[in-house]
């Protein structure tokens, strides 16, 4: 496509690094803003360097933040000793929309994956350990996608963590509710059934 | 969604503005801004603001342009005397695609919208109409999408140049190439029918 200004060109081309926006949804946004007044286009401008400038995470769970210590960190009706171990803040963003956890995060930033050059060293879990030694962390629930990685992940951190006094637990694994038997995959379905469970606990999960 | 950030929450807010950008998509486009080092975030920030606060309209034909005349209307090799009237920069785009016009535009910006409160006053006619009365302009296209607003707008401007020496064409309707006839609406099939041409033409159309 042959757009005739530089200004335009190079609108288009930041915001064709974003994921999932090509050249031709890119130019239909560029042309958005440009019919909007400029105050318009200066919030929106302003608000994405601000963002990206200003953002704190919090010290304890790398949860993003505007303060020093996240709004669920610095919670007194959360319970610091049951700490959820996610992958990134969109995961706690799920869990919290739930509304049944009352526990506190942990934010890795990603999980193991040497393909891409992602070691133990590159995810928050020297914080982790640390968190437990300082804190009465009584139980760690490992919330992490059940993939190669993620299984990898859980098992270097449990290794990590086996001397320490704490509790690790995963995420059920399991036919989603709602999900059809004949639908869900062999290895979930095998699982399910060997990690079968009393019914009346079945009963209180659907409550 | 429950967003733990006030910077967050006025980004995402800032990109659900946009058409066909939603709460999950912006807030996914946030989180891959937030991941980003630092200058890429005030790359494109500053690129949306300077696109907006710089942007010149060429005097002539309303097109974006980075100078006071656009590339178009600049290019000695396009010819002044023929001029094709289009609602808005996306078109001259798409006709700029096909390589075949070498005539200059001229950008309405919309047409006339009586529902949308858009009369012949918002758009850029006296400018056409000074164009005319200034230049040794032959011929006037009127490019413009065959809607109700869009043909109400053509016969404005048909009747507002009635007087003036200018000859004023519309582009041609009909089966567009590649279409099929029995899939194609019966008022293009019968104004196609009744606008037939000779066979001769139809020949250095394909070429």
């Amino acid at each position: 496509m042959n757009i005739p200004s530089k200004l335009i060109q190079d609108a288009v081309n930041e915001f064709t690094k974003l994921p999932g926006i090509g050249k031709k949804t890119a130019l239909r946004l560029v042309l958005h803003l440009l019919n909007q007044p400029e105050e318009q286009a200066e919030q929106f401008g302003t608000a994405i360097i601000k963002m990206r400038k200003e953002i704190v995470y919090c010290k304890d769970c790398h949860n993003i933040s505007d303060a020093d210590s996240c709004s669920i960190c610095s919670n007194p009706g959360r319970d610091k000793t049951l700490v959820c171990v996610v992958e990134n803040i969109r995961d706690i963003m799920a869990i919290e929309n739930t509304n049944q956890f009352r526990g506190t995060y942990h934010v890795l930033g990603g999980v193991i994956s040497p393909l891409d050059g992602i070691g133990p060293e590159q995810l928050n879990i020297t914080s982790l350990v640390s968190r437990i030694d300082r804190k009465e962390v009584k139980e760690i629930i490992m919330a992490i996608s059940p993939t190669m990685e993620g299984d990898t992940t859980i098992f270097y951190v449990s290794k990590l963590l086996a001397e320490k006094p704490v509790n690790i637990t995963t995420i059920a694994r399991g036919v989603a509710f709602g999900g059809e038997l004949e639908y869900t995959d062999e290895l979930t379905l095998a699982r399910s059934i060997a990690s079968r469970m009393p019914y009346e606990n079945y009963l209180i999960r659907k409550k």
